[in-house]
């Protein structure tokens, strides 16, 4: 596999991060994983935004230009080999090496790296878990895409420890945050339900996409503090992400999902507004 | 500067983390942090002890023996000269390198680091200012010296802008936590009080040495859940680590600590016990 690392074209196995780079050291750094389809990077433009507003967040310059982030993208498809099928990208910066402890250095040298694999185009229905990790609606980090991912590592083990494929976590008010690589909704009747960003959910760029084409659909919209007993009540629900787009849940904390009629509506919306 | 990494020794700029390794990637890994005075490594049973409660907590297995670590230690101070000082040492390690996704791969080849630089056998009484970031004591990673530092680093850039040396972060429940490199303890009267560590404080190796000590100096030991009045009412208050030992804090929030006997008499009984 070909990555691109700080503006330079090399084989993955041969790009290293410093022992001393930050990202390493205390997980100061950011990413955002993308689709290409043949090369087409789907949303672009949202992730960059969103990934310039987490630079801006965290006081870390990002050396590349939307463009040359862009050209990056498309020579490492090129390189591996990925411009005939879906691809997942991941962008992933760091704020490069520093001294010994947590203040960040004045001259700061940002590492960035894109790397590239093969995605599915589809994704089977989900059989989700609530754990026991609760995400930490109280932290600036929350709605960032950071490199501090083990809390997610954790549940999502745990989740599949259970014979489940995505776990849903709580925040630590007890209302529905996310899954651990998703955001989650509900439908009951015409309306779609999802927690708000300030209960501790990231916001996913697919997210934002379903909650436009829900009100183009006919769906009443509610991003809201929700209640685990929506599981149990819903008529459908769903997972989304860049890559999954809309993934049903089939099964919620042992609750068979009755339908999912609205959900493939909105999966084959999401699908037709990517070519 | 020399570094050890999976069994070598090698210079520090030379050492190389794989750009799939998920320590880098997601944060999957944990580290300690110790003290060393002219090679003498200070409680070093005690931090391998908890570095390996993390490993198991993780699932990551260590590959090397505390024995082994520690030959490793002594080759790294002694490379890097520090064998007639102070010496702060890490030990660091990460799951390293796995495929796509939050799931661990079953075949793991955890990477491992020693590094070491100089420490100060000095710290100057702190200025601690409790800040916004909340620590998720609902998370267990909050009991793990994880790699996800990042709110830490948030935490401590709010204190630093404000002109504090530490930051003091409460838990989601609006108790006292701790700090972003230290444990808090108060004395009020004959009574030391700490936050308990279901609040969300990393078990730090000097807390459970403070815990120990104040007894036998004859303070009584309160272990418990803190409100932030505490601040306001208290006689002293001091944060520990392995490299501060104890740090008298002599303004909090705008307060001027009045006294530091206890503090001083623990810093001296501590200092007293490494000899």
């Amino acid at each position: 596999m070909i990555a691109w690392f700080n503006g330079e074209l090399l084989p993955l196995r041969g790009v290293h991060i410093s022992a001393t780079d930050r990202g390493f050291l205390l997980g100061d750094g950011f990413f955002e994983t993308m689709a290409a389809q043949e090369t087409k990077v789907i949303r672009f433009d949202d992730h960059m935004a969103r990934f310039r507003q987490s630079g801006e967040k965290l006081n870390l310059p990002i050396p590349y230009s939307n463009d040359e982030i862009f050209e990056a993208i498309q020579a490492v498809l090129v390189g591996c080999q990925l411009t005939k099928t879906r691809a997942a990208i991941r962008l992933t910066i760091t704020r490069g090496s520093g001294p010994r402890g947590l203040m960040p250095p004045l001259e700061m040298s940002p590492q960035i790296l894109v790397s590239a694999s093969e995605a599915p185009d589809h994704f089977k229905a989900a059989v989700v878990k609530t754990v026991s990790v609760r995400r930490n609606e109280y932290s600036p980090t929350s709605r960032i895409k950071s490199l501090c991912y083990l809390d997610n590592i954790i549940a999502f083990e745990e989740a599949h420890d259970a014979g489940a494929d995505e776990a849903l976590m709580l925040n630590t008010t007890g209302h529905i945050a996310e899954g651990t690589i998703s955001n989650i909704f509900f439908i009951k009747g015409h309306d779609l339900f999802t927690p708000q960003i300030e209960d501790g959910c990231l916001p996913g760029t697919m997210r934002q996409v379903i909650l436009q084409k829900a009100e183009e659909i006919g769906l009443g919209v509610h991003e809201e503090s929700l209640w685990p007993e929506i599981t149990q009540k819903c008529d459908e629900a769903f997972l989304t992400n860049s890559l999954f787009r809309v993934r049903p849940i089939c099964e919620i904390d042992g609750r068979i999902i009755p339908a999912q009629n609205w959900t493939d509506k909105l999966l084959a919306v999401v699908k037709a507004g990517e070519e």
